[in-house]
């Protein structure tokens, strides 16, 4: 294994994130689950977008997110995903990169416009997602940038591109690329609905090629088809290298050849929206695990960037982790 | 007078704000005066935009901030204003009338792009504007919704308009047609620069049919030439039959007819951003002179809304402004 450049290179989707608030009816009123993300069309986006508040734009993508998060905490980060030559393909390029995170996919003129996601968040601050995905799916194992994943100490996968074949063969491309080149690879479940889709790829996936998995409760369920947590967390021990599974509030469990470790979650003094904060999670703890550091201080890093990005609105960090991770004496 | 169905009606910019923090040595290599609005071309807009930090995008543009900050406390507001066929427009249309403000401009095809706004806020919390103005600027007596003009109580103008005589003529003629129903008229000064560019006009329009006027301490030094707070509110005591002026922290002062009124600043916990303060102080007071408040209670309502605003990021309230007013007493 030769030396990185880069600690964490991601792939998804290249997402611009409209979020307002709306209360617990409207999302009854148009049939979405609380919490969950869906894709929705152009005609419903629009009513969607009619109903609700009035919101503010930012950028997202959960892969997108959690290498913002990597580059806050002082890691080379890069990026691979695509954005369409309009007003939010130019947001989300200037946004990610003004991070630091390495983004060199050309905008693509004349095709769809770049993807956005509607985000209602309810008086309790959680979110509920409407994603309108535009160009960012249309990727193929051409726009793998083959160099850079060689060049990463771990590739990043984001489980909603599973949605399409040739996305899911370039995801297929890009963890044997990482593999050859003696990298990690890790990847994110996304969202309960979508391991649902996807449940016997994925458990393929994982099983002939993924080191670490991110996955909340009802994603961890969902692939194992069960409705009890212990018994998913006994299936992901067995099955997942580097099982890494959160559980909102009660904090998150590290699962990783033989050992068990319980990490808390850090307290906030308001969620105010929740956007993100999965996110982030991966980002602390792909920043822990690319620096060598242990899975603890990996998953205390990971609590941390979570906490932080559920106090504000938006899902990217509203202040640098390097330095709230040194106050907490977790990173010198 | 005849009964008004509207309360406030505006005439101002429709923008979208892009809003990121920077350094203020940042303000320095952009030759940018802190606290001010510049007007910049596409080249330079993202020649900033470059240099500047993560940004979130949210609805704003002066005039229309207040009529949001006027609809938030409960009031009936109509906006008159120009957006383009693209998603700035569709953002800035969906904000406005979210909150309830009457906005029924079609958006304009195939010319320029909606304006917008780069807002630099620096580590202290002031905001430093650099507007690429696009379609909203292109108005002119043609685009005057005149029975919407005569059913407000209120007609408000943003001075920022002033900088094209097409506009300029169709503030006039708004004026005209509001006074000949009986209405007021008020009008915003907007910025120091902006005054310093059309002094002469802004006097003669003052003096010819202005009701009230709001400016800051250095619109109305600008205005009266004069490097002396208490000199220039000497001239505006004189020259105007209701001047409002703010002056951040110091709070603000109202005379009209040989009153005087001092008002205090309401006290924030941490100034976040200063964009728009001087909008929703606007809201506050107008408010309370359409529904024939007090001018101490309709400038304590102007306090209230310029210190919600300055708590967060953006230019448009993020609570309901009538349940802070009704937790102080103001309204019932």
């Amino acid at each position: 294994m030769t030396a990185h450049r880069f600690d964490v290179t991601g792939i998804g989707n290249a997402i611009v994130d409209i979020i307002g608030r709306c209360d617990d009816s409207y999302l009854a009123t148009i049939g979405a689950a609380k919490g969950s993300m869906r894709l929705v069309d152009a005609d419903e986006i629009a009513k969607i977008y009619g109903g609700m508040g009035p919101a503010i734009e930012t950028s997202g993508g959960s892969a997108a997110n959690t290498l913002a998060g990597v580059a806050s905490f002082g890691g080379k980060a890069g990026f691979i995903g695509k954005v369409a030559d309009d007003e939010f393909g130019r947001i989300f390029s200037h946004d990610i990169r003004s991070i630091g995170v390495s983004f060199n996919a050309s905008p693509v003129k004349g095709q769809m416009p770049t993807s956005r996601s509607l985000i209602l968040v309810t008086p309790d601050g959680e979110r509920t997602m409407n994603t309108y995905l535009g160009i960012s799916t249309d990727f193929d194992p051409a726009h793998l940038d083959r160099d850079l994943i060689r060049d990463s100490a771990i590739l990043y996968l984001e489980g909603y591109l599973f949605d399409r074949p040739e996305a899911k063969r370039a995801f297929q491309e890009a963890a044997l690329e990482a593999a050859k080149a003696g990298r990690k690879v890790a990847l994110t479940l996304s969202d309960g609905f979508c391991v649902d889709r996807h449940r016997v790829e994925f458990l393929q996936f994982i099983r002939n090629g993924v080191d670490i998995v991110f996955a909340n409760e009802s994603e961890i369920k969902s692939l194992y088809e069960t409705t009890n947590y212990d018994d998913a967390a006994a299936h992901a021990k067995k099955d997942i290298k580097l099982a890494v599974l959160t559980r909102s509030a009660k904090g998150s469990h590290i699962f990783s050849e033989g050992q068990d470790i319980t990490v808390a979650a850090d307290p906030v003094a308001k969620v105010v929206d929740t956007t993100g904060a999965g996110d982030l999670y991966a980002a602390g703890f792909l920043f822990g695990a690319a620096k060598g550091l242990s899975l603890e201080t990996s998953g205390r890093l990971a609590s941390l960037a979570a906490a932080e990005v559920i106090s504000h609105i938006g899902a990217r960090p509203a202040v640098p982790l390097d330095s709230l991770a040194r106050q907490r004496g977790l990173i010198s």
